[in-house]
């Protein structure tokens, strides 16, 4: 088994792209460093299901072409990034994590991709998930078991799972995840990196494959704020295809803002003591507010009116079985062996569930985002863990609980991140749910909290 | 049978308060006028479920009251105005026009009418309604068949169909109605009114009996674009008990925009060709656009990506059924002969769709929500037919395409306004769709085209 942390290939893309504007290293540099490093490890790690290194190659030469004419098209040209296999690269099939689509090759770019090469990024191919996006382990049927490379022998978590994986892997210092209901953080959490799940409707979702639309975020996973706010920058924008996408509020800024804790509100939701938490979990969590209060921070506990996180839970699943039911139901009929029986249960009871339980699983949804906004009225932001449990091992049934702290944030259409703390030899992992459009406060919140030492 | 226009008891609201500021008349006497007036007329019109004359005329006197001390709380203080029985206000049953609900009494006013009551609005009872207001004829079972006072002998439409009739009859000069995919409307087209369904979320929904949470919205009825201005105004707001609420745009503001049409684009929706309109109400139609254009406004046609009125319908009627199905569908259990077999085959079918349906049907008004809204970039205004039929005869089948027109602003949240037409002895309907929270502006386009003499 091979460990990462010895062997990083990649700093920071905020340094990646310093080294490139210096002329210390060479778009073709860096993505010839990471191919071959995924070259090396996919067999173990399972992260990639497509790599592409002939179209890579052409668009980093093509950076720096255009570099040499002095034409750079900003701080993401020339910078390696790898995208989770449910969002639409043309000349790549889009899997979605199952056989079925082995074959799908799409017509064209999704919008964030479109947006994220008029930056310059240069795409490697496409990351292991979760079959359809659904489940949190990675422990694919078809495209391998994703390993975890902080954590060997453990889930990288899902369904990003390669895209966490990815990043702890030093393959890549971006990946772009997908959050359903924590998708993107529970897997930057288990493996020890940073995710931002943005505002509803900040980055538009045409040519993701969706689970579900009302829920589905895409976001991305890196080493630290900067590269968050450098990756959602390029991806943030109107898409003219995607019915809940909005026009990017004037004066939004995602760069993290400078924070002092002191006299911070952070709001704590009371769920925090109903959810059993990992021994782990709970300490670090407890010890992050400590810290934080010893800095002058202030902690109010909040109640988020009718949060029920199984119950949240269940209605998000049920809206993403009849939307998922409604959008792949067809395919069972024609590709039906292409999905995994516990796949096929989901979209077939999404196709049956009654009309009357899926409305009220709406409406449900729509009152608990209501409460969750009116919670962050005192508040700068709310905190909790990030999920309930640590990275577990290859094979552990996977918790129903993973989900019960990300979701809210889902619900809500809030931003959310995900940041590490210290845990050795599996990290932890803290969450801030941040209002509507603030993902530079939330970002700087968390650079301030993340810098307090243990 | 009475008829109307020769016994208008009312002017417009604006005119009255400028009577009750000038000294020339008082809350109390134009409420006994109001009442004496429903009083004589409710036996043969139906117009009225509840009426309240002593909590009214408590309402009037504590308005003179305040007056006479210099506390006057704006225009609004001391005006009659009535509302559709399925929008709560605290001391009167909420009927929801059925049987089922003879006896539902709100614990308290519907944030709407908290709002009208704080501009000093004078309450006088509940409205009739087609049954549960899923229907536009207003011939209800229990409550009995709504008459028409412009057109005896003819439906005023519905769901608000005592709305439409106690304006028209010069009950009141101000009614509150609701509109899901018409309902407003459809009403005021078929009477002769002025109607307004405002930009969704811009007026609050708590305490509205929900037929579709989705798509419902509450709007008023009035005789003029000025007094529609005036409802709205106090109306609008954010009602912290309602998920789909907003906060009224900075600079919001609803009268109507003094208006050119010189140079004013308004778009012609392809579907007015493919809808079978009565022949009088195309030729209406038609003649209001010849004479816009005699007037210098550009007519553009223009197709709106997927809008097949019949899908369209169908799809909100899903909606509809789903959501009134999670809502009312127990009661089915333990009231169900309080409804009428059709409204209950409605909750039923609702209750049991399968998922997929439900949530294809979410998805459907989601996309043409979005194209409609694409529609609006390059015109000032759409401009369509308010139904494609006039008022019909009582007991005439009613036809399946009344909301062909009109659920389109439901469906993408925009503000729409019926404003009448000429026509002898039945009254014709424009309707203007546009842009999010442009109320002031669409009422300015309204008033322009209605001061356009034959």
């Amino acid at each position: 088994m091979m460990t990462a942390p010895a062997q990083l290939a990649f700093d920071d893309a905020v340094a990646l792209a310093g080294d490139l504007a210096a002329g210390r290293t060479s778009a073709v540099a860096l993505t010839r460093a990471a191919l071959e490093r995924i070259a090396e490890t996919n067999a173990d790690w399972r992260i990639f299901i497509t790599i592409a290194p002939e179209t890579a190659l052409a668009e980093a030469e093509a950076s720096d072409a255009r570099r040499a004419e002095g034409r750079t098209l900003g701080p993401l040209d020339g910078i390696p990034i790898a995208i989770k296999d449910n969002i639409d690269v043309a000349g790549m099939p889009t899997t979605v994590g199952t056989a079925a689509y082995r074959n799908r090759h799409p017509a064209r770019d999704a919008a964030v991709i479109a947006r994220l090469r008029d930056a310059g990024a240069v795409i490697l191919g496409k990351l292991n998930l979760h079959e359809g996006a659904l489940g949190a382990t990675t422990d694919n049927p078809t495209y391998g078991r994703c390993e975890n490379p902080r954590v060997p022998g453990s889930t990288p978590g899902g369904s990003s799972g390669g895209s966490g994986a990815a990043v702890a892997g030093a393959l890549v210092a971006i990946a772009l995840g997908t959050d359903t209901m924590g998708s993107v953080r529970i897997p930057a959490a288990y493996c020890g990196n940073w995710g931002l799940k943005p505002t509803k409707g900040l980055v538009g979702t045409s040519g993701l494959a969706y689970l579900s639309w009302t829920l589905d975020t895409i976001g991305p996973l890196a080493n630290s704020p900067e590269d968050l706010a450098l990756a959602i920058r390029a991806m943030a924008g109107p898409d003219s295809d995607d019915p809940r996408s909005v026009a990017t509020p004037e004066g939004w800024d995602p760069t993290p803002t400078k924070t002092s804790l002191k006299g911070l509100v952070l709001g704590r939701p009371s769920v925090v003591d109903s959810v059993a938490c990992e021994p782990e979990v709970r300490a670090a969590y407890d010890a992050l507010l400590a810290r934080a209060v010893a800095e002058g921070a202030i902690i109010k506990d909040v109640a988020i009116d009718g949060w029920d996180t199984g119950k949240a839970r269940r209605a998000g699943l049920l809206i993403s079985e009849a939307e998922a039911g409604s959008l792949l139901g067809a395919d069972l009929d024609t590709l039906g062996d292409g999905f995994s029986d516990g796949f096929r249960r989901f979209l077939d009871y999404g196709r049956k569930a009654p009309g009357e339980r899926i409305a009220a699983a709406y409406a449900a949804l729509d009152r608990l985002g209501l409460a969750a906004r009116q919670a962050l009225d005192g508040v700068d932001a709310l905190i909790l863990p990030t999920a309930p449990q640590r990275a577990f091992a290859h094979g552990a049934p996977a918790p129903a609980d993973q989900a019960d702290f990300t979701a809210l944030a889902n619900i809500a259409g809030l931003p959310a991140i995900a940041f590490p703390l210290p845990g050795d030899p599996k990290p932890n992992s803290a969450q801030l749910v941040g209002r509507a459009f603030e993902e530079g406060k939330l970002l700087g919140i968390a650079k301030a909290l993340f810098g307090l030492a243990p």
